[in-house]
This record gives structure tokens, C-alpha cells and sequence, in this order.
């Protein structure tokens, strides 16, 4: 079959020729005889990999010296735990809810200490961000955690809450990569690959120096982040062939420009889809639209027998995984970094093509 | 180059038809458009992935229908905590240390509770394995944990410890799917993939059902092995990649004929170079015989300066990755199912050549 357009939450697309390079190397990467996957994570070859991941990143993300880049299993969800482990030494933090993951990330953290919720989108169905500044927060809290960007509600924080002396740590899983972020103005990121950085499998934290050091005594050796970083994320066997993708996918967007490239790239991408929806008679996006996802565009159609109708004829067209989360219904356009702008071009012209046929 | 001799402890070999095939599928798994990695892991093309990968672990491995089969993440070294947060409700477990990983397990416990070392080959550098009975077991413990296969030191339990009715805990890493294994005798069976099962990133655990639903409170979410199995191993994104090719190696085993076949291959493959190494007037292996490895060969030649010469020439020559652990010097060969039989006829040959030419 031909390749489709997957508009999968995560995993999803990766740029073709990422995957092309990865089939061209899988028995022999580099003349070295073996798949990256055999290799031995304590071998010279292997460790150009890793170090070479690593220093794309900072380069591409611009992350400044006195930040560790740490490459971690488990998915955010497992950070969700490791957060308060390696930062709620005083045993309070606060919690902004803007959708599921935050919530999760919260509820996570209830089993650690005080888990504040200080702000919340949920009486709007998670349609907007909530402004919170400084004086907003619990006097002493260790940190104020948010999710960047909401992937199944498709919000994502238009400017960051402002939180004085106090760390913010942000998941940025599904929009990661997908924009230049100062990353000065942060404690904590980190984020799950999949979405945007590579397959599934890999997590990636970005921690400031001052922050390590601080975790509890029973928190896990490998959910250690100060261990991590002074063993170079080798503390155990890494995910060797998802760091690997991940130097790939770098060297991609280095190739198309970089990050500012990018961004503009998906502003295109997403005003598209957004353009149409906003003078479809048929469709429509639920987000405040200060507050539209970059990666993820929500939108329903007029009935949930149109929803239907719409996600099954997309499949049929090569438009694939259109269906919204269970939680949300509708559908859910997502559109990473390796969504082609054609992928775009003739979605929204299929969409209009079906708003035609069944106005 | 053409493909080594891969002599790694891990991540190691894989066999070449798998490699071959995961390429050709790369960038269109079974007509989907959409490489593996890219798939929604809750697609219905991913879950006859998922599902398919822990059948035929069930097949291979014959494993009794009240086990649950968990794919998680973060190593061997997560479970050496995940073990004692699902398991230690009493506050007391014991541990035999046979090498550094049940060592590093039997650290990482003492976080969580009295974990009691009950028996320890330190003093005879790990080159044997401690009887243990009954008997010897501390009264209360939660259960008993031992590392089946000393990856670093080249040994293995020749018969199980007798527990009586406290759950055997055993880390598997290194034998995984070497042999067959009555899976009935352990409480949970648990182990990194990344040696004999499919690439790093993915950690399989085997645990009986009334084990299930013990945890404490403060277990993070994807450590918690109850929802995990209540989740089918999909509470968040699974390393999907990794599972894949976990599916792949066990359609390679069915097709050489299941473990029973493997072990006579691995017997095979171990008797030529154990017999090469016990008749060499140069090398020689330290492990009292009972207890040698199938997986993982350790030796050393008469000096330093021949075992550096010995490591130098065989890289050389094609055989890569001999080099013993740094704790241990020397040299080990890791001969995992996928080092193919050719390899160990050639390296037997080459050792004796060796041999002949610095004797």
C-alpha cells in the first residue's frame, strides 16, 4: 500500500526519510558490521551515537550549559512519579490542570505529598488555558508543574504562567520540537518521544544543574534524575535504537532549518486546517483560539452520524487515525513535525469535498 | 563491512532474518502505509502486534494460564525496585547474591524494607552458586530473589532453590529464552529483552496472579504490575518498536523448533568453546563446571598483555566485543540464540591459531 497520512496522537509519522536511512543501516550501520540495535550501549561506536543525540538536541533547542539532558524509559507517566521524587522536598507543589495528562501528572503526585491544584480548565471541557501568576501560588511550593501543550483537548499555553523563584516543570511531550522555547525559563521539561522526537520507548528530561541532588532516598536508581546525568543517561542499558531515531529525526529538522523553520512550517500547516474550519458551515474547533494546539487540531462535524461518516471516508481516502479520543469524541487532527504540508493540503480539500457532498 | 561475530553481553546479536525483514517492513508494515513505529499504539494494526508478541511468548515459553505477561519499560533495573514496592508487604525479603546485578538488586531493596542477603558467592569471586534450602530462607520473607544468569561473571543456578510456599523471584535477563524453564516453579520471572529477546527498551515480566494487587500505596503508576495487567501492558505508550521485534525473535525460535531445540543449540555452542578453553594450555575458564554459564563464557589467558593482544587481533579479525566486564578483565563471549553456530566453530578456531602462534 501506499504510505498514508496518520494523524495519530502519538506514535506517529515519522519524516520518510528517517525511516528510509534507518532500513538502509539496519545490518550495517556505519561500516560497523552490526545494527545499531546489537550494539553494545559501552561501545565507541554506539557512544558517538548517543553523544551525538544528545548534542543536537542542545544545538537545536538551544539549552544552555547549566541544563543536563537526560535520556530516560517510562513515558511521562513514569516522570509524573519522578517529578515530586526528585524535586517535592519541602512535600508541596502546585498543579495546573488543562487536560488529561496534567490531571494524571497531579493525581500522580498526591501519593508523594501536597499536590495543589491551583488552576484549572475543566468547568470549561478544557477549552481554554488558565492565567495564573506569581501570587497565585502556595507559599513554599517546590515547583508549579503544567502540560505545554493538551494533546487530546488540542489547547496549548500561549505565554508561560510567570512563577518568580519558583521551578516550573513542563511536559512538553506532544509539543516538543515543534517551536523555538527558551529553555531558560524553565526548571524542568520533558516530554515522551513519540509524538514528535522519535519512536516510542524513549522520554527525554531537560534539568537545570541546581535542581538535582534533591531526590528522596527510596526514589528508584534510574528515576534518580542526578544519578542519570552523572552517568550520562547509562546508569542501565538505554533505549539504544530510539536514541538512535532520535539523532535521526535532529538531523532532519537541522537539514529543513531548524526550529524557527519549524514553527512556521506548522503555523502553515495548522492555519489550514484552522482557516477551514472557521468558514466551514459543517465543521468546527471547540479551542479558545488564543489557546489553538499547534500539533493538535480538535474539530466535530454537526451530528455524531457526520462524525462517523467523516472519520470512516478519511481512512478509506489514506487520512488515517482521524477518530478524537474516547474522552472527547468528534475527531483530532494531529499534524507533528513529520506531517507533510500535503498531508494538510489534501485533508482540508477532502474535507471540503465531503462538506459538499452531504451539506 | 560485512556483519561480525557480535560478542556483546548485551544489547547483542539479533538474528539476520529478523533484520532483514523488520527493514523491507520498514516504512509499510503488512500494507498499513505506516511503519511500526509510526502506529497508534492502540491501532487495531498494533494490537494484533502487542497481543500477537505476548501469545507466542505464552506458546514458547509455555507459560500456565494464571501468569500475567507484562511488557514494560525501564530495565531490570526498574523491576529491582518495582519488586520489592509489588511484593514486600511484610517489610522483610531475602536475596542470594550471586554477581553484581542480584547485588545491585539486593541494594536497591533495602530502600523499601529488610532485605536480607541469605547467601553470597562474593568470597569465591562468584564462580560458583550457594546451595540454599528451605530452610535458610528468613521466616516472614515476602518472597526470595535470585539473578538466574550472572551475565558479568559467566554462571548460572544448575537447580533451583528449594522455597517451599514463598514466591521464587528470578531475574532473567541473560537466559531469557535460552532454554526451557518451568515457569510454574517461580513466583515472577522478569528480565531486560535487550540480550536474547529483542533491542533495549523493553523489560518483560512474568508474574503469577496472586501476586497481583499487593502493592503499596506510593508505587508509581506503570510500576504498579496490577494495572499494568489490568491495562494489557498499555496504561501509557508501550516501547512498541521493541515489542515488535520481541514478536519477530519468537517467530524465529518457533521456526528453529521452540526452546528445547535452542537449548541443544546453545549446549552445542557452549560445549565448543568450554572444551576448547578446559584442553588450552593458554586460556582458561574460572567457573567451577556445575555452574557455567550457557550464555555468557568468560576466560583469560596467561597474562594481561596476552589477553589485551587476544582482544586487539580477534576485533581484527571479525569477532568483536570480547573484552571481559571492567569489574572482571579478561575476556568474555556472550552467545546469545542469535550468535549463529559458525560463529563459535570460527572463534574456536581462531583462539587455537592464537594459541599456537604466542604459546
Amino acid at each position: 500500500m501506499a504510505r498514508v497520512f496518520n494523524f495519530s496522537a502519538g506514535p506517529s509519522m515519522l519524516p520518510e526519510s528517517v525511516l528510509n536511512r534507518a532500513a538502509t543501516e539496519m545490518l550495517d550501520y556505519g561500516g560497523s558490521g552490526q545494527s545499531v540495535m546489537e550494539m553494545s550501549h559501552r561501545s565507541k561506536v554506539y557512544d558517538e551515537i548517543i553523544v551525538g543525540a544528545q548534542q543536537l538536541l542542545r544545538e537545536v533547542m538551544n539549552i544552555p550549559d547549566n541544563y543536563k539532558v537526560l535520556f530516560l524509559q517510562g513515558g511521562a507517566s513514569l516522570q509524573f512519579a519522578a517529578i515530586p521524587l526528585n524535586l517535592m522536598t519541602t512535600g508541596c507543589a502546585d498543579y495546573i490542570v488543562t487536560g488529561q495528562f496534567s490531571g494524571k501528572a497531579h493525581k500522580e503526585a498526591q501519593k508523594y505529598g501536597l499536590a495543589n491544584c491551583i488552576a484549572s480548565s475543566k468547568e470549561q471541557n478544557f477549552t481554554t488555558i488558565p492565567q495564573v501568576t506569581a501570587a497565585d501560588l502556595t507559599p513554599g511550593a517546590d515547583y508549579l508543574h503544567i502540560c505545554h501543550n493538551n494533546t487530546i483537548f488540542g489547547s496549548k499555553y500561549a505565554e508561560l504562567p510567570q512563577t518568580g523563584s519558583v521551578p516550573l516543570v513542563a511536559d512538553i511531550s506532544s509539543s516538543f520540537l515543534s517551536e523555538p522555547m527558551d529553555v531558560s525559563k524553565f526548571g524542568v521539561l520533558y516530554g515522551g518521544a513519540q509524538k514528535n522526537v522519535a519512536p516510542a520507548g524513549l522520554t527525554i528530561a531537560i534539568v537545570h544543574e541546581d535542581l538535582l541532588g534533591k531526590a528522596r532516598a527510596n526514589t528508584p536508581d534510574v528515576m534518580n534524575w542526578k544519578l542519570m546525568a552523572d552517568n550520562d543517561s547509562m546508569l542501565n542499558t538505554p533505549p539504544c535504537w530510539s536514541i538512535y531515531m532520535c539523532k535521526l529525526v535532529l538531523e532532519w529538522i537541522i537539514q529543513l532549518g531548524g526550529l524557527t523553520v519549524m514553527q512556521q512550517r506548522n503555523e502553515y500547516k495548522a492555519r489550514l486546517l484552522y482557516d477551514y474550519l472557521d468558514k466551514s458551515a459543517m465543521f468546527s474547533n471547540p479551542v479558545e483560539k488564543k489557546y489553538r494546539s499547534l500539533m493538535n487540531v480538535t474539530f466535530v462535524a454537526k451530528s455524531e452520524e457526520l462524525n462517523n461518516l467523516f472519520v470512516k471516508e478519511a481512512a478509506g481516502a489514506g487520512f488515517v487515525n482521524l477518530k478524537g479520543h474516547r474522552s472527547v469524541g468528534g475527531m483530532r487532527a494531529s499534524i507533528y513535525n513529520a506531517m507533510p504540508v500535503e498531508g494538510l493540503e489534501q485533508l482540508v480539500q477532502f474535507m471540503a469535498d465531503f462538506e459538499r457532498k452531504y451539506a
